[in-house]
């Protein structure tokens, strides 16, 4: 596979200077791999920070900025970030008010996190954390005991980021955190494999002629092969698989999230399905965005994410945002 | 190739319907494919009116808003809109201060857009027009007499709707659009073919270990086919290409671009090169913005375009933009 890199051992940092200089809103630490807000840390405000393996971008560091996270860590490809990252960043981002860990669930980044909390506790910082556990398509996975992390991970840090905006307490802006992914489901396919840098081949093998249902984030095994289906017939199966989980009686946040090399035109198209689907279930939207922001290197596909709201979520949720990958009213 | 579809025949209604879903800020009519701002006509505003052929999205659609369009039209994929879709649109959006056609240097746009014009006058709506063809690669190409329309349509469009939104005359917007023009330059690359859903199999021939310098944005050829490079050997030709014809004595804009396909890892990683090229050869840099906005459906690869701005132009780009593809400030 041809890639538009150097080397795969530079990927990520050539990634954090390149952001660096499109991003002068943001402090971009190359060599220590922390993406913190300029204006960090806010007097008064709770300070959310997330992580997780490269390759998923615009998450979680293209998700930085006023209404969102205080910081990230990005790890290698498809690869935990370490805790002194974690650390590092807690500590810039601090004001006082304390640090919120937003962490999916994969076990490497578990881990870390974790320990990062106590270390960060340790140097007197008060830190809790909200674990995402979204993807009802298998328990215990590749990576992960348990559910994985996908598409709710934006809802969390976007709603969670809103309350910690509004200088909400670290108590509340935790429980709104750990609300927002118990309410919010995802499912995914694939329609081709991964590609890492490193490995520089697909990360398995899926046939012309057919995908994947299920797919996880990092190209992990979902719930079965399947011959080829309309963009219908995918929209239908993936809101079947997270209404079996979810039955929202409340207006639905709706994320059409493309896992990276699937073209926006398709993406739109998928979205007209899968709300036609919930129409016919009866399942009001409130809110819908459609694009590539949680994704998966070069795979083609994409998820389905469904989070039940209130109104406080939905204020939250349309409160200014102002980041790279998500923007609005600011 | 697979692809998120119904079929072939469907997919830009499909997606036209999946945007009216995603984007209550914009009436869309799917039936007529036009996409226009919920509140036009804005009295004393002049109405930018774009278009082609869909595929490269968010270009155009993703582009109206405040702040940018007024109305897009979307063609088949990579097929020119047809001129009474331009007629209804410039009817919906003009508010008697005029309406300025954004028309990529395309033979079947440029035909279309002047029928259009002279059919929009002769309903009494004041219509001036603007050709962008910023593409340095080649001269004459395959739907193109002269130079191709590429990046610099998102400069175009961004900084001659600020001034519309100003309420600048349309004279003024006018000549502002086609001084963005001529003062951006662009070159792209594919690392891989584009597949169009009604062909289904990739437009030419790419041999693995390659890359085509020079690539259009419908996969028309390039300058030359070469053995893969890295990120920043490529960058090294795409600037060489556009420096060899606009010497920029101000500081420019630069858009990195991804034709789609290329993860924003990637992306990021080669704009660290760009930059570094730019710093060498001395081009002070005011504004960078990464992502996918010009595409090719499913194509990797990238493209670098640079636009030579002064203080309005500057002023003009960081003023406020509200729509689904590009937002900052509102």
């Amino acid at each position: 596979m041809k890639m538009l890199i150097n080397v795969p051992e530079t990927v990520v940092a050539d990634a954090l200077r390149g952001m660096a200089s499109a991003h002068p809103e943001l402090t971009v630490d190359v060599e220590n791999r922390v993406i913190v807000r300029r204006d960090a840390p806010v007097a008064g405000q709770v300070a959310l920070v997330s992580g997780g393996g490269s390759g998923h971008e615009p998450l979680h560091g293209g998700f930085v900025g006023p209404g969102m996270l205080a910081a990230a860590c990005p790890g290698e490809v498809f690869t935990s970030p370490v805790p002194d990252q974690m650390v590092r960043a807690a500590a810039a981002v601090d004001s006082g008010a304390g640090v919120l860990f937003i962490v999916k669930n994969y076990t490497g980044d578990v881990l870390n996190f974790d320990m990062a909390a106590e270390l960060a506790e340790d140097e007197g910082i008060q830190v809790a954390k909200v674990l995402v556990n979204d993807d009802v398509a298998v328990t215990d996975s590749l990576y992960t005991a348990g559910r994985r992390g996908t598409g709710a991970t934006l809802f969390v840090e976007k709603i969670a980021g809103a309350a910690a905006q509004e200088g909400r307490p670290l108590e509340q802006v935790e429980s709104l955190a750990r609300r927002v992914n118990e309410k919010s489901r995802s499912f995914g396919f694939a329609l081709s494999a991964v590609t890492t840098p490193a490995k520089g081949t697909p990360t398995f093998d899926l046939p012309p002629g057919e995908l994947e249902l299920g797919i996880g984030i990092h190209g992990e095994p979902g719930r079965e092969r399947r011959p080829m289906m309309t963009s219908g017939e995918i929209a239908e199966a993936a809101v079947d698989a997270v209404l079996t989980d979810l039955a929202p009686r409340n207006p639905v946040l709706v994320l059409v999230n493309g896992m990276g090399a699937t073209p926006l035109l398709e993406l739109y198209g998928f979205n007209a399905e899968v709300q036609r689907i919930l129409r016919g279930r009866g399942v009001a939207v409130a809110r819908t965005l459609v694009g590539n922001y949680v994704t998966s290197l070069d795979m083609a596909g994409a998820s389905v994410t469904l989070c039940e709201i209130d109104e406080d979520l939905l204020a939250l949720w349309d409160a200014p945002v102002s980041t790279p990958g998500l923007r609005w009213g600011m």
